[in-house]
């Protein structure tokens, strides 16, 4: 139950947070101020995790994305028992969220256009297709799972880093990855957004569940059998 | 009398450097300068808390803020007694930050405007609604809350990280919600503000103090029935 | 002599980092780019001083800024004899700075116009009189020492953290006060680019001189009364 | 093998987010977003090398640039058999991770123009000539090696903080010289696009397989000889 409430909350701050700071602020340029932008929304995705990483870290592990529970499965790091309630949390809290946000959203009269759904083709903000979508969401996802195994390999003195580590990765994700797809890596995020904007949002959301997925098994498979640290020695111990 | 000294130079330094950097900076385009905008005035507010947080963290804790101390004692971390001495100090270290920010602001000849005050309706950045408004106030300060807990329970290897941690919570925070309130999440930077603004500001205070709180409250009611870590594995200990 | 070689190169770097993005990068908008701006200043010169403290702390405690070993002295921290050898390695390393930077940025055809020089009055950035221009070094640099003597008492777990901190205190002051006086903080910064820009630099020279020492000094004495941790209780070493 | 995996997936992350955030970001202006420009690009370039000292340093050390494993062999650090096979793995991850920006890149019809490749003269992108691009690489470099040594020295408490410093250490050394010369300081993260670019990218190409290496061998041979730690004192230890 409390790893439930852990995993709930902490996806519930990284839409509100992620989506949130993206759907108010990334175009917001009323005087006297200038929007946050792209890199502002990519700081804001980062920090929800970095922030939650050391509020329940300890509880559920933090994982609060579907594709990251799916890979530390497929790299040996928890039991396929930790799926299925985890990633019932993770799309909960998600859903949770986005219904806040589209209150808040919708107080000035606007109503919520394309949300922070992702898309691809016509519905990519840089307009690239489906190759491109696939390739990016599969490769960044990939990615983030080696960092996350490694960062969070045992070792005394830099394992407590791991929160910040995994948090600026993914807001390097999407520095690189917004103008592609709006950046997903997180199938929870996804969902999130589409059945508030439904449609095209809904039609195109298969990829950002199988991109994300697929790039995290391969992550979790790839860092077990060719990076993962076999054995401690004495000098990672005394360090 | 040095918690008190903490806790007034602190908030001090938090109204200063988060409402100075929006008042001086944040629409300033003269050549050869872009303006820091939204991104840059969310990174002063978190940076004031993460400096403080390991300059006078040790002597008093570094709240700084009205919410946070009473959410710390809804929470069961520090006793009622606390509440008025740091919430004194924190409106008193604020409303000084707002007099020195006055004497720099108008060393130009403009006059002070807005401010940095927090409002909603059609004093709102975004002309955001008093729903929108008490809402994104009242959720932001929950989560600033849980993180806080969150991020000092004790630790051995990860409670050194609690200042950064909660700093960029706050940045994060502003990232998704100035365009909503000009963000607040405490009461004393709303209050050293609306004193200098007057009119408009003093009337819609009371949200700023009301949503915040009651946030807090929450969020240390929450963290401590759902989240609260209540015993320590040998794990914590040996990590 | 590796002391002084430590303060040369670590001011050397702060200066041709901090005004060498200033100069360079700040308002550089050719296309494909968008220029750093103010907040891509901010956080050049608190690298400047985190990556430093680092790379050279264990050596000369990477001051990089007279103001700093003055308001250490101040304060108690440092022997008076550190004074002289100190200022002359930071004031020689950011001259050498100033140096390889007219190189670089006249390699384009352009001259360095005011290069990144401090000033009030007419060459403030935003027009801000000598009253603001004093008021802004002063209180700038007096919590930039408190927040130094903070992060820098012993204490096992935080300590390490300090060179983060301090760095990122510098990130703040800029984000708040570049409009101001282009913010200076730091004497042996202002004497860089006053001796390559000559004229009305080197007649405004002196407030960045005084008002930075002054700050400091008063801050030193105000953590040493105020603030100073006179014991260490068996909790901090249990950390 | 693993430590050829290792640096081939860090250099490969260190092309595809440094690169790929100037490839598709930086620029990126369509509605509602505003583009990451250079202060996202030089976060980018940071975060690679952040999250990769944590993800894969136990394995390699995490170099990703041929300069720095020069430069480390320089100063004594690694012997030089290291060489050939990390400087092989560096360059492969490199191109390898410019084909897959390349498909992405061109998955909405747009051509790659000059990529991210980095040059001088009439392709410096402020028009910077063949010396000041030289002065720069070669200082950048210079002081990126010093930083390296000075934050991988044996200390207990610091050296889990190297990742951290290191990272933010290029990102500073972005938001200094883009202007200049694109910033490379990386000869594989040159070659990698001057590949895709041809003609005027692998003209100019030397100019990033000196400078950036002999900037290192003279910062490693500095650092050893101005600024290495010779003995431990009882108060590192104990710290």
């Amino acid at each position: 139950m409390k790893t439930f409430a852990a995993e709930f909350i902490g996806t519930f701050w990284l839409v509100l947070g992620g989506c949130g700071s993206a759907v108010l602020a990334a175009n917001f340029t009323s005087e006297p101020f200038i929007g946050i932008g792209l890199v502002g929304v990519s700081l804001a995705f980062g920090l929800t995790v970095l922030t939650m990483a050391y509020a329940i870290g300890r509880i559920s592990g933090a994982h609060l994305n579907p594709a990251v529970t799916i890979g530390l499965w497929a790299g040996g790091r928890v039991p396929a028992s930790t799926i299925l309630p985890y990633v019932a949390a993770q799309i909960l809290g998600g859903i949770a969220a986005a219904a806040v946000l589209y209150v808040i959203a919708t107080g000035n009269g606007s109503d919520i256009g394309g949300f922070a759904a992702n898309g691809y083709g016509e519905h990519s903000p840089g307009g690239f297709n489906l190759t491109s979508a696939f390739v990016t969401e599969f490769v960044m996802t990939f990615i983030f799972i080696v960092v996350i195994f490694g960062a969070t390999e045992r070792d005394r003195s830099r394992e407590a880093f791991a929160g910040i580590v995994i948090g600026l990765a993914l807001t390097l994700i999407h520095l690189i990855s917004i103008p592609v797809t709006n950046t997903s890596v997180n199938p929870a995020r996804s969902i999130s957004q589409a059945i508030f904007v439904q449609g095209w949002a809904l039609e195109q959301l298969w990829l950002f569940i199988v991109a994300p997925i697929a790039g995290a098994i391969l992550g979790g498979i790839f860092y077990k059998q060719l990076l993962r640290k076999t054995d401690f020695s004495a000098d990672d111990l005394n360090q």
